[in-house]
């Protein structure tokens, strides 16, 4: 059987419009804490790949670069338009925004919001242990070099890992990312 | 109970050494094939990613860069060193190599190779459908902008796709490639 590629059209009439996207209260329940991430290019690609899993919303901690910036929006392709986003000076302010985060559809069908670091710490589960009852979820991503911080750690329900089977310490914080968001999708489609 | 992060020391001591995963026979039994990929920071990505997952091998084909190159290894943090990589002008040539791959000892326990393309077509099956049945797999993974060839993917078993639940068509690839991999490493481990 021929594997035909679908033209863009063809894409299009299955995707939600960027209006219908942006006022959708069907999410996936989880909000991306971005705290202190430092490149405009992982940034973009985090709204991109937000708007693919369809989050709740992001919120850009401290020096995280947030919209409107033409560099973010060279790799978010219009996700800024699609996704909710707000800005916050400090970690504290933004988990605790999360934590009381108004309520879309999703969220209201569920209990209340944990805080997880996507970090590896002397306790951190694997990313595919992940389950139901984790929902709804803020998800805090950290600096490319440094991770997340103590002070975030210090606010969090529980952290995050994704398996590392080779040599190296750790992936691309955007690429991270977007395992770590499919993975939420993967559990609550 | 606190949330400690692990030291580069103690995350070190949970990894193989570079020589350890370059020589490994114990890999998750996946190949990727890179065709036509513009982006040296793309393939960078992807190689770390691919040290991560543990994966067989990456096949890069037709224009796609290929180490060794500084800005690769920019990105690729060392990666190239520990994931097996070949370069194929054609994709006929990649998909014919990957069907014959020498096969290490996860190979060795399983059936024939199963080439896949991560493309939206008329019949793709979603990401979260693959089953052990599917391993040994080579992933096809196309051009940022034109995607997989439909010269590949005639030469393709079955395709792959990630559900995209907002207003965008697409990931970028180094993420998508990334959210593919360890959909791999979830069955497989």
């Amino acid at each position: 059987m021929p594997h035909t590629k679908l033209t863009y059209a063809q894409i299009q009439q299955q995707r939600q419009s960027e209006a219908e996207a942006a006022e959708s209260t069907r999410r996936i329940p989880v909000i991306a804490i971005l705290e202190d991430i430092r490149s405009l290019y992982n940034v973009g690609s985090i709204f991109r790949t937000s708007d693919g899993a369809h989050l709740e919303a992001i919120y850009t901690v401290g020096y995280t670069p947030h919209p409107p910036r033409k560099e973010i929006e060279k790799t978010a392709l219009g996700a800024t338009r699609t996704v909710p986003h707000r800005h916050f000076d400090t970690i504290e302010e933004a988990v605790l925004a999360a934590r009381d985060h108004p309520p879309s559809a999703s969220f209201l069908r569920r209990g209340s919001v944990k805080v997880a670091a996507l970090e590896i710490t002397s306790n951190s589960r694997s990313i595919f242990e992940l389950g139901c009852k984790d929902f709804p979820l803020a998800l805090v991503i950290g600096n490319e070099i440094t991770g997340v911080s103590d002070r975030a750690l210090g606010l969090c329900d529980f952290t995050l890992e994704i398996p590392m089977l080779g040599a190296k310490h750790s992936l691309n914080v955007a690429v991270a990312f977007g395992i770590a968001a499919f993975e939420c999708v993967r559990n609550l489609r």
